[in-house]
């Protein structure tokens, strides 16, 4: 489950790239700098683009990590264009690769700590469905959202990308 | 696995309450009638507030219904106001309840069809990772947005919820 759930969170990731595409063709089309949407955010005390995706990426990267028993390696917030943007989805995605299945094995019993929450610890599979999951599309789903609210042409098959249907 | 992400789901489907009840607060100290928050959207071509609940309530009555081997039940898409919403998320939390664990166990391969997929089937953990996880998400977290994006207090703590951290 653990690996499934965790590919699936970077699989997401992976399908923000679309949306990234759309930005730069709706911002060439209206002669703005795709960068602008990179700074916007839905509300004024709420966080920009860039930092819904910094956030999703480091939830991804935390669960590869902290479940199959490593630290997570650092990845500096210092993104501040669309390139960089991309080049972190990239970095986040290559590391969670990286983890292969056997390595979840203990995942469902780790005690993972976080630093939102001093002098606690939550099971793996808590972990894995209260936390990595839930945040996780949050932050995708508020990127998305971003643009969306500023004209972005995304839509929910975006968001979604390739399914594994097959013929009946 | 199945039983305890559908389960948390609807958890988060829950943790609208909370969101719910601020907006009411809101709307109440500004003066203004709840439910335009109601019929609020991110923008002009995306769904209002009420359709985004209601899209993930039938994710997850739908993901409870069809991995456990059953058609799931019909709630019509009627609700106008903040008490119907409430009753929506009531009435799929109920059915999903309603669904103990050993129903799941042939989760996992069950073939899932859906309306807009013709012809094609989903093996059951595709259908779960693939398309309840991210839908359902993806529509809790617009929800949120919209009230978030119209100056109601939520939080992202409101989103989550309670999480089963421990004393370390």
């Amino acid at each position: 489950m653990f690996y499934g759930v965790v590919s699936q969170c970077a699989q997401s990731l992976k399908n923000l790239e679309t949306c990234l595409e759309k930005a730069e063709l709706h911002a060439a089309a209206k002669k703005f700098d795709v960068n602008v949407l990179m700074m916007s955010r839905l509300a004024p005390d709420q966080h920009h683009f860039i930092y819904q995706v910094q956030s999703a990426c480091d939830y991804v990267k935390a669960a590869a990590a902290w479940l199959s028993g490593q630290a997570p390696p650092k990845h500096e917030d210092s993104e501040q264009t669309i390139g960089e943007v991309r080049e972190r989805i990239k970095k986040t995605i290559a590391f969670v690769d990286g983890v292969e299945e056997a390595q979840y094995a203990d995942a469902s019993d780790r005690k993972i700590t976080l630093s939102w929450a001093p002098g606690k610890v939550i099971r793996g599979v808590d972990y894995l469905l209260q936390v990595t999951v839930p945040n996780t599309y949050f932050h995708i789903t508020t990127a998305y959202s971003i643009l969306r609210h500023n004209g972005v042409d995304v839509g929910k098959f975006d968001y979604l990308g390739t399914m594994n249907f097959v013929d009946r």
